[in-house]
């Protein structure tokens, strides 16, 4: 034995099976934050909603007996053992959600790490190195149009400076946001000393997509993410009654805009990319009047860089002739970037024999186009993902699914990983 | 003489000769509800820059001891003369704005009445017919959707039921608006007594193309207002991950309304009329998300019905292809639609001829693509309008503008037009 075995506190009460405890927590977070009318969820960084989930994981530390705290960032943490000792083992997600999102993108990963805990527990397991739990802040930057900016500031992978120029849509700054939440903004920064003590980490999350689906398989384990960013594109025209102008006399940017978005659908299915144009604002959006101003943000993402260059370079390409042919102003800035994230190879090796022997899964190794705090905390620690099976593939939607068979095998395939990782 | 010549009430102070009382008028209303970021107008009706109007109004009315009331519409209305005995010279325009809009539309015609009215005083008349100056509430529909909305309950023609249901972005009714500011929305209602007194309304604007520009005039008279409507084209697809979710599997609502706003352009440039999408909401409106809905607003005029049916039915069966090859649901419902106004042709000779011997002015007859509260009057009382050149036809926006000079043309002018029309 090459650690020596701290003994594991035990715990207050003896928790339930595995399952029942993850349907508990599943049906107490399920209401918090869902919008009656779509049905999606809205739990934005720094809200209402997101303060109430944040106390329902403090809840959860409690009810087990872990040591709870909050880093400078806001990052939420529960512990079975001391993290000082080093080494440790983490697992954990999200809980924030895109606008009208699903229940599973980050809180699967979540209950499933307290459900996990709980499964090592009633198996009698006493792990050998500190055990944490994590929920990062704002990971899908819903409210600031950052992603990860909890993993981004520990890492150090987004600086103080750049994070107190956050703003929301209504001119909130995230420092604003932090201070209303009763968080400090002033104690933002990275938190190397945090991250030396992390052993591996490990993100359990829904597949957003349907390889898993289609390979028949309930779980399985990430080998890459994709590179992408997102790209804001500014077309300027002139604002102007929409019954009186001759169309010969307007400067109209929703025509070179329209053209981009059929422009980047035709670049991404030509280099096998995707490349999408979700998000828009219009000035003055009025019915009667040609806009002045149509700014629209492309995401785009493919499975090496060489190919992402090509899709948006082509976009640009597109779109600045297109601004040019309506004698409409164009201006792009690339407001975030993720290169390729490759995770650690030989923990990823490790997961897949772990499950392979422990729980008898077959486990497929795959890619994904999602950025998550995995990719984030790659960069500086072991780093491995579990997908569980996205039946529909439908992701950032009130329309997300994963069934109840395939969530609890997630919680057994962690725990088992759990297991063989914090083993002596 | 076949009316009698009522004596006017003597104004209380002499006022000062119709320019300088123009641009007295005109700075005092300049900053109200002016962003200071865009420059731009954002007086929607029912809020405070909206009450500010009001108040300035009132004000005008109170200084030249014009008698003062409110509709039971919200409309303003001030007083030469007594309505009662019928046969009323009317003239105005609106106070409210589009969004960001510019200082002319609307402001000109009212400010234009005040100081005409002033004019008319200097040069000793005496006017045989009451004479009104009003105010129509709500013309530009920023806040409900629906333009003209003073003048169209006034008119019958928008109904207290339909009224009722009208609901602001933020989700606030009409009723609720007005009650907020004061005014009691359980009297609204057709007033055809009202309008019965009215022997002729006279709506002085700017011109919101450039029509008088190419042929060298500063005022003209209006032919007819052409037929518009406004259509909401909702597409539904479905929300997914921009990041995950494979070009085949998606149902993308974007790509559809894309290639409607192109296909907009294209069947108004071969009918003749005018098509804008200038109003766009995206759901769920994330970067990283795959649209669920995207609701496009059609604004479409043209010359006659038949041309302006072509436009419509063009993007329409447009439309409906493209959304079906995406597999995405569209809707369309047509939310407004008033079909051609011609004005009345006695009386628009008769300011032709007017113009023509007391002015020196030469002033084309010319149509145009604008709705405005004349033309719903149009139908129920004898109605012209008079444009004031706009040198670039620039509307609806911050840069509107009308010169100095042009604008003191079109006080004397409509002063010309009121002194006709109320002689006995």
């Amino acid at each position: 034995m090459t650690h020596p075995t701290p003994a594991a506190p035990e715990p207050p009460v003896r928790p339930a099976p595995a399952p029942d405890s993850f349907h508990e927590m599943w049906r107490h977070l399920l209401p918090v934050g869902r919008n009656s009318t779509t049905g999606g969820y809205r739990r934005f960084a720094w809200t209402g909603a997101d303060a109430d989930c944040r106390d329902w994981f403090r809840e959860q530390a409690r009810r087990r007996g872990l040591a709870y705290e909050v880093d400078r960032n806001g990052n939420q943490w529960a512990w079975l053992g001391d993290p000082a000792e080093g080494d440790a083992v983490v697992t954990g997600s999200h809980l924030d959600s895109v606008p009208d999102g699903g229940a599973f993108d980050g809180p699967l990963g979540v209950v499933s790490a307290f459900a996990a805990l709980d499964e090592l527990r009633r198996r009698g397991v006493r792990p050998a190195k500190p055990l944490g739990i994590v929920n990062f802040g704002d990971e899908e930057g819903a409210r600031f149009g950052l992603a990860c900016v909890g993993s981004r500031l520990t890492a150090g992978a987004l600086t103080v400076d750049q994070a107190h120029r956050l703003t929301d849509a209504d001119g909130i700054t995230l420092p604003q946001a932090m201070e209303t939440a009763g968080y400090d903004p002033d104690a933002i920064g990275p938190d190397p000393v945090r991250l030396g003590r992390i052993g591996a980490f490990v993100e359990l999350h829904v597949e957003q997509g349907r390889a898993l689906d289609l390979t028949g398989d309930r779980v399985g384990v990430a080998s890459a993410i994709w590179p992408h960013g997102r790209w804001r594109f500014d077309f300027r025209g002139e604002a102007n009654h929409a019954g009186t102008t001759r169309l010969a006399d307007r400067h109209d940017p929703m025509l070179p805009y329209a053209e981009t978005v059929l422009a980047a659908r035709r670049e991404a299915e030509q280099a096998g990319g995707v490349a999408t144009f979700g998000k828009l604002a219009v000035e003055p959006n009025g019915v009667n009047a040609v806009p002045s101003l149509v700014r629209g943000w492309l995401d785009s993402r493919a499975a090496d860089q060489e190919r992402l260059d090509t899709v948006v370079g082509g976009v640009e390409r597109a779109a600045r002739a297109y601004a040019a042919a309506h004698g409409v102003q164009l201006d792009v800035e690339r407001e975030s970037f993720t290169p390729v994230v490759e995770f650690d190879h030989a923990l990823r090796d490790r997961l897949a024999r772990i499950l392979g022997k422990d729980a008898g899964l077959k486990a497929p190794v795959l890619g994904t186009g999602a950025g998550h705090d995995a990719g984030i905390l790659a960069g500086r620690v072991p780093t491995a993902m579990l997908f569980v099976r996205n039946p529909t593939g439908v992701s950032h939607s009130p329309a997300e699914f994963a069934a109840e068979d395939d969530c609890v095998a997630g919680v057994l395939a962690l725990a088992d990983v759990l297991e063989g990782l914090a083993a002596p």
